[in-house]
């Protein structure tokens, strides 16, 4: 019975997004921002979730057929991630047999629901500080099958992919049956945001209804997405960045072609090339969200343009340690 | 001995760019902008060409690996259209052995050197202007045969189909073997245009190198393009504008795959998008150049939004009659 803080790094998807539906593999990494659970035994059995650092970001807005408007607020977005809390301490608790109550005090270096990993992040983080809490020790591939339950419990369906790469750190390849950890050197990011305009729920289902309409053409796009996380794996172990590169910008036009891009995102790839990006893509599923660009000779620069384009932007580096106590 | 005036329409390419050089098919549509020449024999043998009303647009600029930076002018583009005259007069002297002088007079209701298929259509005009000029009647079939004996003449190598769709009219599906005129209502596009940052030369041969290094990737992405176009020819038969338009953003994705894509062209795209176009693409081999919208309801809308973007833009409509004597 002590007070412990745990924390958990967040995700950018880096290669394979939408083609790992149906198949394809997919590449992500874990990254040098993180979401930090702090939990404190309770006497009373109850379960008590403080959350007032949690930064919210990125308003969801759809319009419907008949032209209504359903607004998606900030608040949404951390009640959201509070969902996940709930979920990986009944999981947690169901695991280690372990029905004791708990306060957790959640805070991030990252905006959650921006689409770095941050669902999968507060169920790996809550999950390892439960159990440490009460003097358990899960290893990190027990906790990536504990939160990757809570995401498939809180969505329906979910990659393990967040899950995986947030509990283990480093970068990943990962199929729907598989998953290996790439060795590679530094991989320094530079990421955009901007305000999504459609649910990854309606996005994955656009595509669903794209490749249903055109099944040989969009099959042809998804090898092709396929070809490209596997050579990018390649270069990513070799560290052949300017290839990495390359094929970021190839990604970018196939998930382009299967309609996931914006204007917006747009914007911010060509400004971030202009300042001398090598490679840009969009990261996840698109409709807004996260945009990352390669620029190793030309972090701020990339970070200004994308900034002067509109998003919000930091750099990000590769973090190869998953979640880890922090203290206690 | 008399003074005919021929013209010639100018050509949009609607799919299939780049991928026709590795054996896919790709689609073509004569447009309601033509090119006049004007011609009158001359008792002196010598070869005239007036081109006072020729508007030339479209700066190459041209950044070489050492910094330097070479710019083609837009009298450059002019002096090229008058290089396919010269070739097209010595082309239709030796096929119609008849070495007699003439004076052309060359005008055209659209820029040249912009990506409208210009340089085909001045070589069929000129080609038909010469031989109507001395009593010879010419099928369209054999005009578009030696001006695209022109086009290699003067290029080096050269694809048949601006040739082809300025001498015959209407929209045409074409391989490197084979080419078939599709049967269809009209499609109203809006062209908008924008700067060329690169040449056909270099874009092809950029589009070359990717492939030697990615061949099984970029294989599927030519893959890609040549569903897209079999799948275009069908919906443009069946007067489907929805699928139509569908077809052309999934092939301006693996358009911007291919690397061709620019800033600016993302932004006439985008733009048309936003004002009401149900679908929009580069057209031709990118890096700036000609973008074509289709938006049967938004017209006005997209042609303000495009120029709003940056670009010049003007509406279009599919024209089925090729080359054709307009007086004499």
């Amino acid at each position: 019975m002590r007070q412990v803080v745990v924390s958990a790094p967040g995700v950018v998807k880096l290669f394979g997004e939408h083609a790992v539906v149906y198949g394809k593999p997919a590449i992500a990494m874990a990254i040098n921002k993180r979401l930090r659970v702090a939990a404190l035994p309770r006497s009373d059995g109850h379960v008590k979730i403080i959350a007032r650092d949690l930064k919210a970001m990125g308003l969801i807005i759809n319009v419907a057929g008949n032209g209504e408007i359903a607004i998606e607020t900030e608040y949404g977005m951390a009640m959201n991630a509070i969902s996940y809390v709930r979920t990986a301490i009944e999981v947690a608790k169901k695991y280690l047999r372990e029905p004791r109550g708990v306060e957790l005090d959640i805070s991030s270096d990252m905006p959650v629901g921006a689409g770095l990993g941050t669902s999968a992040a507060v169920a790996v983080a809550s999950i390892k500080a439960y159990a440490s809490a009460f003097g358990y020790h899960l290893t990190n591939d027990e906790v990536a099958s504990l939160a990757h339950e809570v995401e498939k419990t809180v969505q329906g369906a979910a990659s393990p992919m967040d899950s995986t790469v947030s509990a283990l750190g480093g970068i990943h390849i990962i199929t729907l049956q598989d998953r290996s950890r790439l060795s590679m050197g530094p991989l320094p990011l530079v990421v955009g945001y901007v305000d999504r305009e459609s649910t990854t729920k309606d996005l994955v289902n656009n595509v669903k209804e794209l490749r249903a309409r055109y099944p040989a053409l969009i099959g042809s796009i998804m090898d092709a997405i396929g070809e490209a996380v596997l050579l990018a794996r390649n270069a990513l172990e070799s560290n052949d960045l300017a290839t990495v590169a390359e094929l970021m910008n190839i990604n970018q036009g196939l998930l382009e072609s299967l309609g996931v891009s914006t204007g917006r995102i747009n914007s911010l790839i060509y400004a971030a090339r202009r300042a001398g990006a090598l490679g840009a893509k969009l990261s996840g599923a698109g409709g807004g969200g996260i945009v990352i660009a390669l620029a190793p000779e030309a972090v701020k620069e990339v970070k200004i343009a994308m900034e002067i384009a509109g998003g919000h932007s930091f750099p990000v580096e590769k973090d190869d340690e998953g979640a880890r106590v922090d203290e206690g």
